[in-house]
């Protein structure tokens, strides 16, 4: 069995919570955040605290707060030698306090509270700053069902990164793909199959191959007549520059594209 | 029973080619291509011809043959007043010769010889000319199981528009995203549940609602670490881009980021 307190009480830490609750070999001795009022739902089925000073004593002390507290809170933690790990992508193990064993422990998924995850898929990246730690991490990512990925600072690092350009900046596309149909009257709901196949597509062969469209073809005359009926300058300019991007990818002439 | 002949070889022709044998209201009575030996291993089950000379009656000729080539095939079909279709989301319906009934069959999806498709999921999007043809497109999309989507030239054009934004681009993102894995020997496939999720998400929340990430909480301090860790000029160009466009979706400072 391993004893874990959570710290923080946003979609990282909710999602973590339901998931070990449904797991055999980890308990939740306690869920900490510094406004009550957002756990208190929760306190019939778990020990609630919003002081530090009450904290109990665990296996792993996960911290799932903002990137920019994370750093202060290990500081703050009335306690030293025990296993304390963040949940960032981004943030360096090295911000947490050495007074504690420190490490990572980074579920690479996008979370909202609305949204239900079948949290068994989500890839776990951990990291340890001791070595003889790294089991407990893992084994925690396995009470989860979940794949744990060891990996360096910098490749998680690398990963956020990549995870920006795949998620964010992708869910950017679907948001003007919806602004564009708006302008129309179209319904942004016929192009939820189209979207749903293009990320399916990847997993069977590389994005290089999967690609398609008038860039990769180079065919000009639709680029054209694209760029014409684009109303927004915004749009615009993502379009060229994504364009031009996928000519390059693929070695096709890199001439800018323009409107005229 | 709708009797049908394709012309065409290519992804789309292919896979519409499948979904008809597999529908007991559609009966594919002849597979043109001006290259036989694509078809030709289809030749057991099908007429196929390579002589548009030798094309037999039908109640649907559907053109699914690369954009610019439509217009010229349709006009060198040796018959008139019969109902021809194309399958382009950005050709104009009246590049089809006005000799025959004229009309649009656009199946909304990205389609590759190699990847299998459940068709029925398909959107299909509907235009005819003249008004008493739409029942029969609309029928021969029923009859694989597809929802037919009537639509005016703009509409569906705007649609191909939005098509370009949530696939082709979409899917380069996923390519940058396997570019910047690899330079940090990290497996592209550790994203896959991620990119799946974010494909998903939408189906129950807008784009808009479903963002989340540096650039929409205005994180500036992880924007500048993500920029450095960058390596190329191109991969810059689109962060800061894209990064910019949900800023400004999201009604954030739009002061340009900056690499120092
Ligand atoms: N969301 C994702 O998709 C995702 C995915 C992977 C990793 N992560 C990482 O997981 C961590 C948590 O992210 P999240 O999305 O769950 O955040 P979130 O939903 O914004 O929740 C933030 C939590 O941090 C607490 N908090 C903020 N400032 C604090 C402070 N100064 N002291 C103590 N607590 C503070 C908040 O407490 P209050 O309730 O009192 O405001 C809240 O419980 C971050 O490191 C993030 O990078 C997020
Ligand atoms: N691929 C998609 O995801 C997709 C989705 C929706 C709609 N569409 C539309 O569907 C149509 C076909 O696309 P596709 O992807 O199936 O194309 P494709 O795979 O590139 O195949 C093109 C086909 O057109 C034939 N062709 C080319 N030039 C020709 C000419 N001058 N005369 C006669 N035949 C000619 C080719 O014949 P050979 O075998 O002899 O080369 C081949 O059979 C296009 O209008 C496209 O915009 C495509």
């Amino acid at each position: 069995m391993i004893s874990v307190v959570l710290l923080g009480a946003g979609n990282v830490a909710t999602h973590l919570y339901k998931a070990f609750l449904k797991s055999e070999t980890v308990s939740v001795v306690q869920w900490y955040n510094r406004t009550r009022a957002s756990i208190s739902s929760y306190a019939n089925d778990v020990d609630i605290t919003d002081s530090l000073d009450e904290l109990k004593e665990a296996d792993i002390y996960i911290i799932a707060v903002s990137d920019d507290s994370i750093s202060q809170l290990s500081s703050d933690l009335p306690f030293s030698n025990r296993m304390v790990v963040h949940t960032s992508g981004s943030v360096a193990m090295h911000d947490l306090d050495k007074k504690n064993k420190i490490g990572v422990f980074y579920p690479l998924q996008t979370f909202s509270k609305t949204a239900e995850i079948e949290f068994s898929e989500v890839p776990i990246c951990v990291e340890v700053y001791e070595k003889e730690n790294l089991t407990l991490l893992k084994d925690l990512a396995k009470a989860v069902g979940c794949k744990p990925h060891k990996i360096t600072t910098e490749q998680r690092q690398t990963l956020h990164l990549a995870a920006v350009f795949v998620n964010n900046f992708t869910n950017q596309l679907y948001r003007i793909g919806h602004e564009i149909c708006e302008t129309k009257n179209i319904e942004f709901k016929i192009l939820h199959p189209l979207i749903e196949e293009t990320a399916k597509k990847i997993q069977q062969m590389s994005p290089y191959m999967a690609q398609t469209g008038p860039a990769k073809r180079n065919d000009k005359k639709t680029i054209k007549r694209q760029l014409k009926l684009i109303e927004k300058e915004e749009h615009e300019a993502i379009y060229k520059l994504l364009a031009a991007s996928i000519k390059k990818t693929h070695n096709l002439t890199s001439r800018p594209v323009t409107k005229k």
